[in-house]
This record gives structure tokens, sequence and C-alpha cells, in this order.
């Protein structure tokens, strides 16, 4: 068996290796039953235990309101930009605010556009200290808007919101795909936060939404029942078959945050990781981070190598002592290391060592 | 370990043995990458070799000519329900036309009428040989119909078209989420066929598409990007992170239908199971199946047992002996055996063994 890489994809991304050995160690035969998780039926008491229990630890872990809704969803974040809008505007003509702080949040809204009148209230700024994020006392707000939408963490550029942007009395809608359960959140500041799982929850095929009890029973008439929260809600997200297998992933993956101390300990964690790497960035006089220190994702680091032309070789090199995928994405060039709950510092312990030892080569 | 049990479920359903034990093998470092599969990312050269694959597999099993693409979809079928007509009626208000000859055909059709103006113009009929299905002959059509959708196979009451209801002009579209990869289809009678993964495909989480050329391009402006045919065509079906696991199983399965021969093997040993079963059901004065020979399917068996009062006892004791899963759905009562490719005969050999030893304890 070859020995396992520290993988820094933004996602798919690493599962925490205990977890895919008790997957691998309860894969043949699910708890006494005969039969695989693969094969275990949605409605059959295995999978209710699943259903209930994940749940439950997702309340716990993010101290989410009675009055809040978790719903398992399919499509990934993409299908919310859709879905989004056809739940909370309805068949009414509304405006409705989009932040523009990097790719995820202009497809958001470019999908909205179908459903609504957006407007862009703000966008990143290149201030003197790096690419910063801007502030809600510079959102150019109309007063109409049904809801204000914005990307908690943006993968590409590796910009990250410390505190949501919240306004009083505009419902704030959060894609949180990439740093879910890396942090606590103040759910009260939102109508709605979603999040695909194939970052912090898991692998892909399903979907989280958290919605406050009052932004359902507003659908367009023509949204598909599958993407429809209040019968997704009413049906205990078991409207149909769901994608069982992720869904299964996700619970081991919440059961392991909260043995490991809860999104508290994994908020220590990914701080310690990305400042690390960032503090030895800062200081290496040969890689380079463009962002301002304020907005640096705790998810995403990308950085660039001084000098032009070496890119290919560093990316080449690392792949050969085992770490994988740190090419940068294709509209930004350069390198990116993705650092979600599941990667041990000891990633990024080797990515450092093979930094420095890259730079003492061509530096 | 517990021995393996025969799963009689409708879905999800028994995969394969030996695929199950292929994934087990795999499962923690897939092909000497130092990742597991559930890690590697969609973009990435091993991952494309599966969406590669397994479209080619695909093409070859069930002869699917150049102007159908074949896509891979979430949402289960249901989402289908919606995404048939968001695509193929556009803005235009349309009649549509639904056979009703199950309660999927039904959820098929209430589904639809968000989009269209739908007309049931033929459903299942009880004839002195028993429940029997309509023949294209007595479907009322108006002609102004934009298609037809049926579903080929109905796992509730067990009805299977063996020919699709082909009317010369009016595009056929078939839910086939329960029989799809078990039989030769001449796709070409075909506009668009759909079907969920979980019962002959793999695990729930994925859903395939077949649609012809022509029928590309008309979608509702409302419709949401990843339910847009035209869209997941042009990005290969990787227009956001697909469920790569549910993917990946769905190919490990296609590999083990083109090793065993094909479509024309997995009908040959479908016939024979099923004709087993119900030739045993036939002749035992005991038990009971209501269904007219022609209209028989293959894939699930719904059967009573002839003196009231004795389900409970067969289904507690079936269990004890490994024969799980056998309950009829809530609707209909009863009991019912889905046979999907990966039941294999023995299953059956099983079921009508402990099926005689139960009549001659109570009998």
């Amino acid at each position: 068996m070859t020995s396992r890489v520290f993988n820094f994809s933004p996602g798919p991304s690493m599962l925490p290796e205990s977890v895919i050995h008790q997957i691998h160690a309860e894969l043949l035969d699910y708890q006494g039953s005969g039969m695989s998780i693969m094969e275990v039926s949605h409605r059959g008491e295995s999978f209710m235990e699943i259903v209930a229990s994940s749940k439950n630890l997702l309340r716990q872990l993010l101290n989410i309101p009675d009055d809040y809704h978790i719903l398992f969803m399919t499509g990934g974040a993409q299908m919310q930009c859709a879905a989004v809008p056809l739940n909370l505007l309805g068949e009414a003509s509304c405006s409705v605010a989009y932040l523009d702080t990097g790719i995820w949040s202009r497809k958001a809204a470019k999908e909205a556009e179908k459903y609504a009148k957006v407007s862009i209230v703000a966008t990143t700024e290149h201030t003197p200290s790096g690419l910063g994020l801007p502030s809600p006392d510079d959102f150019h707000l109309k007063g109409d808007e049904a809801y204000l939408h914005y990307v908690d963490n943006e993968t590409i550029d590796g910009l990250e919101f410390t505190q949501p942007p919240f306004i009083p009395d505009l419902p704030l809608v959060a894609d949180m795909s990439s740093n879910i359960l890396s942090k606590p959140i103040d759910i009260e500041r939102f109508a709605l936060i979603y999040a695909c799982a194939q970052k912090n929850l898991g692998i892909s095929g399903i979907t989280l939404v958290i919605v406050r009890e009052d932004f359902l029973g507003r659908a367009h008439s023509l949204t598909p029942s599958l993407l429809n929260y209040t019968l997704m809600k009413e049906s205990d997200s078991l409207y149909n078959t769901p994608p069982t297998f992720p869904w299964y992933v996700a619970w081991r993956v919440l059961e392991w945050i909260a043995q490991r101390g809860g999104v508290q300990a994994m908020n220590g964690m990914a701080k310690r990781r990305s400042q690390k790497l960032y503090t030895y960035i800062d200081h290496s006089n040969f890689y380079h981070n463009p962002v301002a220190i304020e907005a640096r994702s705790r998810m995403n680091v990308p950085f660039t190598i001084q000098t032009a032309g070496w890119d290919k070789a560093f990316l080449a090199q690392a792949e050969q002592v085992g770490l994988s995928h740190l090419k940068g994405h294709r509209l930004s060039g350069g390198m990116r290391a993705s650092l979600y709950n599941a990667m041990p510092e000891a990633g990024v312990d080797a990515l450092m060592a093979f930094m420095q030892s890259f730079k003492d080569q061509v530096g």
C-alpha cells in the first residue's frame, strides 16, 4: 500500500484518517445487519438512527436554535444558488443584495438573476495591506432588498469573513461550503446557511441547509419538490431516497468533530495551521500571499513564488514527496494549500519543510 | 461477522457481493494514490477515467446511439419529474400525456402539473387474468401532447412493460429507475430515459439521464443550472462537484454487468429468477400475485398470503433466516420480493424454500 499523502485539494478533500478506517472496518457488514451500509434502506431503523443522530450532532455542535430547521439536500452548493431565491422570494418580483468577494459569490449572483433583480452591493478591495473584504458600512443598499447573500469563505482567492456582514432587518444568507464546522457561528444572525459536504462534512453528494422557520412556506410555484425547503422539512429530508452513503459519511465526520472537542477545537486547530503557514510565507522572501491579514482564510491559503517560472517544478516535486493537489485554481494560478478540519498539523509542517527546501534549492 | 443476508428491498438494494469486496479492497488507497476514492478530486485523472469509462460502458451495454447524451445528475428520479418538463417544454403552455400505472406514475404526473397541462391518457386495468397494463391502442390522446411519460416498471404493484408504449411522432419519456440495465432497450424509441441508481446501478445519490440531442436547448428560463440538461451535457456532467462516490460505485457496477455478459445476460437471469418465483406462487394454493402474467415485473414480485393474518409471522420468520426487507409497500400491504440484477438465484431458492416451510407450518 502506498503511504498516505497530505491532500491539499480544495474539495473533494481529505477525510479524517480514523473516519476512513471506521468506514472501511464496517463496510462489509453494517452493525451486524448482514449487509453493507451502502445497501441499507433509507426507511430502515439503522438509517433512521443516522438521520436523527446527524441532526442532533449538528444542532449541538453549531448550537442551532429550535426555530431553525436542518435539511439534507442534493446538488451541491450551486443547486442552492437557485433554491435560495426559489424558496425565499416566491412569485414576487424582488430585489436581492449579493456581495461579490470572489468566484463563488459571482456564480451565486448569476444564478439568482433568473429569479430576482440582483444588486452587487460590495466587492473585494485592494487596500495598502492587500486584498480585503468590504465592511457592512460600505454596502450600497437601497433598502428594498429581500435578503443579503454572501460567501463566508472564498476558496480561490483565500478570503474569509471573521464576522458575518450582518445588517439589521436584512435577512442574511450565507454559503459556508468551505468553512462550516470549522468555527462557532452565531446562527441567529442568519436567515439561512447552506454548505456542500465535501470540505468539512465528508464527501460530495449531500448538502446541508439550515433555515429559520419563518422563511419556509414562500416557495415559487415552479420550485421542484426536491428543492422545496418546506417539503424537505416536512419529510425530515426523506421526501425521496436521499444520498444514503454521503449522509452516513457526514454523520461519522460529525461524530469525529464532536469527539475532538467540537467547533471551538476545530477553530483553534484551523487558526494554528493557517497562521503557521501565513507566518512562514510572509517571512520567506520567496513566497507571497496577496490577502490583507484580517481577511485571510483559515481554510485556503493561496500563494505564489516571487520569482516567475518555478510553479511547475514546485508542484511536481511536492507531489513526489506526498504533498498533493497544491496547484492553484486555473483562474488565479500559483499554488493553494487547502487546510480543512481533516488536515493534520503534520501536513502543514511537511509543506513548510518542503517549501523551505525548494527555496533553498532554487531561491 | 454476520453472514450476508438476501436483501429483497426495493431500493436502496443489494449490490453484487464482488463489487462490495472490490470497493472494500481499494477503499484505503485508490490505485496507489495514497488517498481514498472518497477523497479524490472530481477534476483529477483518476476520476476522469471513471467519468469516461462509465459513459463508455453505458453506451456499449445499452447500445446508445451517438445522438443521445448520457448525463449523471442528482436528486433521484423524483427530481427528474420536475427536470423533464422544465427542460422539454420551455416557456410554452403545453399539454403532456402521462400513463398512470402506479404510484410512481402518479407522482411524476403530479410534479409535472406545475409546468404543464397534464392528461392521464391511460391507467392499469383489472382484466379477467389480473391487473394489466394499457395498450397504446387504448390511450386517450388529443394529438397536441408534447410528450408521453410512463414508468417502465412499477415497483409497488409489480407491473412491467415488455415493450415500450411507443406512439409514432409522440416523444416518449421513460422512468426506468427500477429496471434499467436489466434488459436490452431500443433507445431510438425514446426521447429521454431517466433512472435513479439505487436498484440496478449502485447506490443512491446519482441519477442517470439519457436524452436525445434535439431535446436539448429548450429549458424554461427558471430551470436551476444543475437541472439544465444542456449545461450538464456541455460540462460532461461536471458543472459542479458531482457525487463522486456514488458515481464510482455505479462505474464498478457497470463493469460487473459487462463482465457477466451485459444486459442480455441480466435479462436472462431476471426472467429465470422471477419466473421461478411466480410459478411457485401460482401453484402454491397459499400465496397469491394479482398481476396478469403478461404484465408481471421481473424486478418486483408482490404477493399476499391467501389466509389473512399471517403476514407479520411470515416477515418475522423470514428475517430470522436471513431473508430481509420482504415487507410490501405500506400502501399495498402484503409482501414483496425485489429481485434486481444483484440478487443471486440462490436468494430466490432460499425464499421459495422458506415460503414452502412457512406454508407447511401454517397452511
